[in-house]
C-alpha cells in the first residue's frame, strides 16, 4: 500500500497567521491585560477557512458538499478554488445577500433552499445521493475540521505570550476543540474558556450535566455563527474535559462588545466574534487583572446590522 | 561635551509593527493586487504615535505643547505617559468627544479653546510664553516627526513584498515624507503616490506648480486628518522630488472607500485612512493590474459619523 499523501500545500503554509491586537484601552476599561487574536483578516474573513482548507486538501474527493448559511461556506468555496476542486453549499434562501455573494464570488455552487419546505440536512442528503463521489463536510463535527482549527491553537502557543486565559466562542465546538487540541499538542497548558449566548446555552448545560445536550430549535441569538443545536460528537469528546468552563452572555452584552471592540480597539467584529469580550463583561471577577486573549473569530457582518448595533 | 543621548527606548522598540492585510476581495473588485498596511492597530489607533513617541523621546524637554484636534494629540499624550513626561494639547471646543476623552485617558492636559476667539497657534504661543521650558511640537513640520514616521517606510521596505506602488494620505505631509525617507534609507526604490481630497488639494497644486502653495481656509473635507492649510517646509523639501504624484479624490470616493474597506476587507478605517483606496477609485488606469500597498493611516472615527457613511 502506498501511504495516503496529499499533493496540496499544507494548511499551515496557506492560512494567514492570526492578527494579535494589543487592546490597551479596551483592556483598561475591562480591568484585564487584553489581547485580541483576530481572525477577521483570515482568508474569507473568519477562522473557518483553516478547517475548510485542511479538510478540502486532505480528502481525496474532488467535490465537497456542505450546509452553511455563513462563514464555513465562504471558507470552503475559497479553499476549493485554491485546490481546483468544486463545492456545493446548501444555504437558506433567507441568507444574507452579502454571504451568498461571497460564496459565489469564490466559485462555490449555491444550493438555495426554502427551509419551510426542506431542512438543510435533508437537502444535503438528496445532493449526496445525486453525487455519490462527493465528500459531505460538517462545519464542526469532523476530525479534519478540528485539525484545521488546531493551527490557531499552535499559533497561540507559539506566540511567546503567556496568557492566563484564552476565551473563544462556542457553537458546534469546532473552534474551541481545535484550539485546545493545538495548544496541548504544543505543550501549552493555558486554560481555555468558552463564551456562549444565554439563548443558545446547550454547551454550558452539557458541561454542567456531563452529558451532551441539545437545543430544541435553532436559537435566535444575534450571534449567527453559534446558532447550532448542539456540540458535535468529536468536539464534545475534547471539550468535556478540555474546557475550563463556559461563560454565558446576554444578547445586550454581545452588542455592547461589538461596540467596545469598534470604539476602543478599532476592530470590526461580527457578533459571534465579540463573544469573548462579552464574557469579560459577563464575568468580570473571573478574569480581573489577568492576561486574557479573546479570539475574534470573524468579521463578516451585514452593514445594516452593524449600523443598528452601533446605534445602541 | 558629552554626546546627547536619550535614556529612552528607541521608537523601533516601542511602536507596534504595521498590520499587513491582504485584501483579496477588495483587490479583485478594484483590479489590483492589493495589500493594506493598517496603522489602525498602532498605539492610539493611528500612525501618529510613531512621530509623537520619537519626538517626545528625543527632545530633552519634560513638557511638550502641541495643537491637534485628533490623532497627534492622542499619540503624544500616550507617548508622554510612557516616557513620564507631560504634554498640553490645544484642542478646539468643538472637537469630537471621543478624541477629547482619549487624550485625557492617556494623561494629556487638554487646553480647550473657542476658535472664534483665538486661533490654535495663538493659544500655543501663549502657552509657550507661560512655559518657557516646553518643546513646541508640530504634528508634521519637524525633522523628528519625519524620522518617527520613517519607521513605517523601513517596515514597508523590510516586508519582503515587492509592491509596484505605495499610496498614502497627504495632509501636512508628515506621513508621506516619513515613508519616503524610510524607504530610501533602506535602499527601496518603490514609487510613492499621495492621495489628497479635491477639497484640500494644496499639495497637488504645489507639486504641479513647483512652489509650496496653501489653502486659504481649513478645507471642509470629511477626511479630518488632512484639513491642513499646506504642507510643512520640511515635508515639502522631501515631497517635491520624492513623490511620484498625487491623486485627487472626491468626498464621495472617500466615503465609498470607507464602505469598501469595511465590507470587503473587514477594516474599520477613518475617512483619512481610506484615502489610498479612494485613489484607486479615482485613477483606476494608473494602477490597473499592479501590486499596490495602501496605507490605512488610522481608524479613529466617531461611531455616529461611521454609521452615516455606512448608510451611503
Amino acid at each position: 500500500m502506498t501511504p495516503q499523501t496529499s499533493p496540496h500545500a499544507p494548511v499551515r503554509e496557506v492560512v494567514r497567521p492570526t492578527t494579535f491586537v494589543e487592546a490597551t484601552r479596551l483592556g483598561r476599561r475591562l480591568g484585564v491585560e487584553l489581547t485580541i487574536a483576530s481572525e477577521t483578516f483570515q482568508h474569507t474573513g473568519s477562522f473557518k477557512f483553516r478547517a475548510a482548507y485542511h479538510l478540502a486538501a486532505q480528502v481525496p474527493q474532488q467535490r465537497i458538499i456542505t450546509a452553511s448559511s455563513g462563514n464555513f461556506g465562504q471558507g470552503l468555496a475559497f479553499a476549493c478554488q485554491l485546490l481546483n476542486k468544486s463545492c456545493m453549499v446548501v444555504m437558506p434562501n433567507t441568507s444574507a445577500k452579502t454571504k451568498l455573494e461571497a460564496v459565489r464570488e469564490f466559485g462555490g455552487d449555491v444550493e438555495l433552499i426554502d427551509v419551510t419546505r426542506i431542512t438543510r440536512s435533508e437537502r444535503v442528503r438528496e445532493l449526496a445521493a445525486l453525487h455519490g463521489d462527493a465528500y459531505i463536510a460538517s462545519p464542526y463535527d469532523d476530525p479534519l475540521v478540528i485539525e484545521g482549527n488546531a493551527t490557531l491553537g499552535e499559533e497561540l502557543a507559539a506566540s511567546g505570550e503567556s496568557f492566563d486565559f484564552i476565551i473563544a466562542p462556542v457553537g458546534g465546538g469546532g473552534l474551541t476543540s481545535g484550539i485546545i487540541r493545538g495548544l496541548r499538542a504544543s505543550g501549552c497548558p493555558v486554560r481555555v474558556y468558552g463564551a456562549e449566548p444565554e439563548l443558545a446555552n446547550d454547551a454550558a448545560r452539557s458541561l454542567r450535566s456531563g452529558c451532551l445536550l441539545a437545543n430544541e430549535t435553532e436559537p435566535p441569538t444575534i450571534a449567527d455563527g453559534v446558532r447550532t443545536l448542539s456540540l458535535g460528537q468529536h468536539n464534545w469528546a475534547i471539550l468535556r474535559d478540555g474546557l475550563e468552563g463556559i461563560v454565558e452572555v446576554s444578547e445586550e452584552q454581545i452588542k455592547e462588545s461589538v461596540r467596545l471592540l469598534f470604539t476602543l480597539a478599532n476592530l470590526k467584529a461580527e457578533p459571534t466574534g465579540a463573544l469573548g469580550v462579552a464574557a469579560l463583561l459577563a464575568a468580570p471577577k473571573l478574569f480581573c487583572g489577568q492576561a486574557v486573549c479573546c479570539i475574534a473569530s470573524g468579521g463578516n457582518v451585514d452593514p445594516e446590522l452593524f449600523r443598528s448595533i452601533l446605534a445602541g
